[in-house]
């Protein structure tokens, strides 16, 4: 069983490398609070007598010494959103390393021995992207992009990344141990208070985004009259609304958010000619993201025609919902059952690095409840109870692993 | 009757003193485009017999020398928007002077001599303002008020205005004749396309303006099921149309525009807090505005409550219509009947210096007709033969006015 006085001080470890303005935990990727914070796990893991190091992406790998065969893995993140809560990644990451000290030397079912892989950057609203590390590891997130995305100050992440990999030059640089990867696992704490138990991820929902711009007519909001107008706000509110019926129309687990609108010329006595709004669209079955996202396309050109407005939608990010790996659901449930723990399929609206790390290793998602303030809040919480089942569930599915 | 060449030569004189990067006409308010072409029509003005000078609020006088009886006044004035068009203002300030040459030493009906009156700073979106001289003059622009309006760059009306003094500090400073003017009169190119003759404004639709703070609750987009979110932004979007629903019931003068429209925090991936409308609303019947404020207010209150949302309104410009003087209305009608001119009641929807100075002395306003493109755009046409006939009901007006 997991050491819980040896949890909650590795998490106030963490915790406190450092505080935001709002008194939040405050690592943000490619940081040096998140090289720091590697390096204290990567300490942490050699007390366990894992042997830690970086890979290119900056992703931090913690192997058993002198093994080269089959690993599991456990893990989560160390970066955060700014001013960002005690539990999100963090606690994924101090329950990587306590699989590795419940494992030991011993080997699963399959042969395999336990590592932790922490992956870099998962939260990078700084760059207006999440998941690096672990895209980067997939492969589905590309030297070229990563040359693109930039942060307010116009650091690339590419140009973050290297100073990450400079601050980290003490650690060993690792190449991934890919063939040798059998099993990836995080437990992650809830981001909808909905989830009263342990959840079970079975889905992720990617997003799909679509920016549209609508174009009308401008003019003196004196001069026009009401039935001459071709005003582009009042076309692309009715599109707003559309949208969140079109969301309402699916399973709840399918939702769609306008979640910027901007418009120009953008003064109060002038009709707007122009509005430009940004979309979010999100399903865990892949059928309903595409009857949202076309019934969003052709709601929006039919508004647009009947306005006499002109419409332009592009798809900005091609997201699809990503089923993990169907075994290790089963083999949570099961797990959860006989241990006996309450725990639930669920899944997830948010990004997470297993979604990606999936395609590698068959990667199982664990959500532990949230207590206490929001997501994403420095008053975020969790039960150090549910956080001990949820570590039980990970060992006893880890340790029946197949080969 | 006036001289058409002169009208012209004048037209391009005010035209070449400085055009924008888009090619039009760019004397913004209290500029030193806006001096220069006031000195202009200062010596203009000192052709025809008459002394200009400047009032302490940067409007320019150009009155009969030695006389001190009663006067009637023409003009508009000589600012613009930025790259606005070759009529507006400086159409009604070359009409001013026409009707000081065609009046010369003669008395009108009542015993007035003519005189040409210019209201500074009449397109001032520079501060988020206009009618900015008119209204200092008559007082409903107050010293502080001229204070806090501030453009772009900070800079106050009131420094503004300053300057403006400075650089016609070589003009003398006059006193308004206020007690001694019997009568004013503009002409003005039409800002709305659907008027095809002279258009006499019995009525001047002055903005009232709402500002709206719709406060719902942010939340990740992948986590908040559609059923459990407060966004401001779905329920600002039914505002949105509930004003324009609002203003098509009503006559069709009556208008209502949402001019901007923010959303805050602004993110892609976040649920919308906070969106914050600015309304404007015109009517020529004060009954109609007040139906459509209330209707707007109650629509907005009942969607934000049916949402959970909460709503701040706030007036932020109390218009009301202006009515113009009937009997100049009536005499306008009478003369172009008499030349014979066509000529129709018409009302503006945009404001107008005579609004505010028809509170000091009866004012007449005629539209003529607008040709090629829009108002306020460097396309801006008018023709001469309509200008001529605008001109000729205004000088008949005034010749014929009793004291």
């Amino acid at each position: 069983m997991v050491d819980r006085d040896r949890i909650e001080r590795r998490l106030q470890g963490l915790w406190e490398i450092e505080l935001g303005p709002g008194g939040g935990a405050n690592r943000l990727a490619y940081s040096s609070a998140e090289a720091q914070a590697m390096r204290l796990v990567a300490a942490w893991a050699a007390e366990h007598g894992l042997d830690p190091g970086i890979d290119r992406f900056g992703n931090l790998w913690a192997l058993p010494e002198s093994w080269n065969g089959p690993l599991v893995t456990g893990g989560s993140h160390v970066d955060t959103v700014p001013d960002g809560g005690r539990y999100d990644g963090a606690l994924g990451t101090v329950l990587g390393l306590e699989l590795a000290a419940a494992l030991g030397n011993e080997t699963t079912g399959g042969g395999a021995r336990a590592a932790v892989m922490i992956c870099a950057a998962e939260e990078a609203p700084r760059f207006g992207a999440g998941t690096v590390g672990s895209r980067q590891l997939v492969g589905t997130l590309t030297e070229e992009e990563t040359t693109q995305l930039r942060d307010a100050e116009g650091i690339s992440i590419a140009e973050a990344r290297r100073e990450h990999l400079e601050r980290l030059v003490d650690l060993p640089r690792v190449r991934p141990p890919l063939d040798r990867w059998r099993a990836h696992s995080e437990v992650h704490v809830a981001q909808r208070r909905e989830l009263r138990d342990i959840g079970v991820v079975t889905t992720v929902a990617s997003p799909r985004r679509l920016q549209i711009t609508v174009t009308g007519e401008s003019g003196h909001t004196g001069e026009v009259s009401m039935a001459d107008r071709r005003d582009a706000l009042t076309g692309a509110a009715e599109i707003v609304l559309a949208i969140e019926r079109a969301a309402r129309d699916e399973p709840p687990q399918t939702v769609a958010t306008t979640g910027t609108l901007s418009v120009a010329p953008g003064a109060v006595s002038v009709i707007p000619a122009t509005a430009r709004l940004a979309i979010d669209m999100r399903a865990t079955d892949a059928g309903s993201l595409d009857r949202l996202e076309h019934q969003i396309r052709r709601a929006s050109a039919d508004i647009c025609a009947r306005r006499g407005l002109e419409i332009d939608t592009e798809l900005t990010r091609a997201g699809n919902p990503v089923e993990l790996d169907r075994g290790m659901v089963s083999a949570a449930l099961a797990a959860a059952q006989r241990l006996p723990v309450s725990a639930h399929r669920t899944w997830s609206g948010g990004g997470h690095d297993p979604q990606h790390l999936n395609a590698l290793a068959p990667s199982l998602l664990l959500f532990v409840p949230l207590h206490g303030g929001e997501s994403h809040t420095p008053q975020e919480g969790a039960s150090l109870d549910e956080i001990a089942h949820a570590a039980a569930i990970v060992e006893y599915v880890l340790r029946d692993l197949d080969a």
